[in-house]
């Protein structure tokens, strides 16, 4: 079993707010994050799979294919846009990272699967001193 | 002459666009920068000061000055915001990259000069692979 | 199960022998690690902890609960300062860099078992080309 | 059990390529990673070892043992060197990412035993966005 | 005049030696470079330009534009390639960085010129530990 | 011209403070870095220096002589040490960043006179928000 990771990037706005409550509510549960002209990151997203060698490529998954799935499934959807409105993976959903790696994963899962191998962990880091990560369970 | 540098981070979101422009030209030119829900990132500002080493401190400035400067006039305005709407130093102003670092320069000047230093160079890193310096002519 | 980790830095300084031994013992095993007058580093602490997402705020916890009680616990503790000599939980330890994680584990167990989360790794980073990682067992 | 990990660094040329395979079909799977005249890389190498800190050193291993034994054994062997060609420990391999990992573990975990320690991880990064880790199984 | 900088990435191979010295010669003076196999980089390239910015656009060049030419006049033909023998624009020359570096602002200086900008500098860094930079003169 | 920089790092223990002041007024300008047992950092030394391309070797400075230099001028009589105690070119000097950069320039510009360069400047990085440059006058 080898684990292989690819990272991509997107840029992205986004908000963290809970409707139902107050402004000042969400203020002191958020902080800053609650501005509700949004604010933005350079996010980092690295995506791990496992498997094995295979004997004819040497590869767990060729990275031409994980980068072109992780492309077209997320950061097509993701970069340049507002997390809190414009993804359909995101949509009713509250966007703090650990929501977004959970979705992330949701839409990766099975992608993986089709190139024969098996997703491990999705890592998503909002600032040089935050990053979260999911294994699926 | 030594040149001290001190780096300041700030999260915020932007949209770059011209109103009197449509839809279709500003996407043409900015591309997905032009998204209306706005997008956003994590700046890494660079502000270099020139002086002489003090007899008395060792120091051209003291740091702590240099970041506090940083932080009121600068940071406390842009960090968690929404650049195109709420800073103060960048009303009416387009939001790119080369326009900012000019703002910073003008908000800082002064400031640095009354901690008995001269003002260098602001740059402004908007991706890994991105940055625009100015130094002030 | 989502993981969370948050960096925060220190810079100290320290130095590696033992007292019982003679200097050339302790230049033998510990090398110029062990110079008497000290040395010092640009440490980064690495802090994830894991738990289940909340329903209420989406987060397994509030990062400003966690950089909070690493500071109080841990950062007020060692910036800036003499590991060997000035550290209340590092005393009469020796200050490599397997003690030292092992000892911010301890202070920090059950701090963040009062956020609701349970610690999960304490990374701490001395140099680019090394890095020590506990896990609690 | 504490986990400590070093970095050491290498350059060099290589090129996926099967030979029994048309260069059509190579470039088809490998894209320009197999160009007949090589390419290259900095590779980073992370060496993660496991077990119990010693009570007369207050180290799972000495680092300079450990960065002594990755040198004499691998970066003597792979650094400025052609990893298709002149690698003894990867003669009649195919050199992808995941298959030296999987030599290099090999290389090492014995070795990693005399120091006293247990070979936990082997980490090789290719490029900024691609890297591959083998555990052992 | 305010300066933007994009950096773009290659990984290439390539050797240092004179056909006309000795192999001793050839590894007295350039060590493990010289390796008659060839070794390899990832190399990162920063090209700075400098200019007005434009009342219109906001950008001293639209950074499109500007990953654009560098990508067709640089990356394509140095990407995954022998710089040695695979080159148009190093041919018959010696491929230290310090010739790499004026040779990429050979083919650069116009084409900056073309966007309505000046080309102000050619950055390449060959390891963490090294790099080179070319003002044009 | 070209300039060619060469990186190199130490780890050292210094203290800010003057004799001639109480503890007080130490605190009051130079903060914890006054602390009376030490701290210290992981520094980061660039040494950029300018010249002719040479027709015979192709380089500004073999980065071995330049690297070398550096090890034998530099590093070797601060790495691991205490700046305010052990290190010959800094005897009697306040050990601020501003005068320590002041002080390699001083060590190494005939050095690399020597190897047919000029020195162009030194820089200092002390944390990853601060560092200093010295161009000699």
């Amino acid at each position: 079993m080898v684990y292989v990771t690819r990272r991509e990037r997107f840029n992205a706005a986004h908000r963290l707010f809970k409707a139902e409550w107050s402004d000042e509510k969400n203020y002191e549960v958020f902080g800053k994050c609650s501005n509700p002209n949004w604010h933005g990151h350079n996010y980092e997203l690295f995506v791990t799979v496992k498997g094995k060698v295979s004997g004819e490529t040497g590869f767990v998954v060729n990275l031409k294919d994980l980068s072109r799935i992780i492309r077209e499934h997320i950061i097509s959807k993701v970069d340049h846009k507002n997390l809190n409105i414009e993804v359909d993976f995101l949509q009713d959903k509250f966007v703090s990272t650990e929501i977004i790696v959970k979705s992330i994963w949701e839409q990766l899962e099975h992608q993986v699967k089709l190139l024969g191998a098996q997703l491990h962990c999705i890592k998503l880091t909002e600032t040089e001193n935050n990053y979260v990560e999911y294994y699926g369970e």
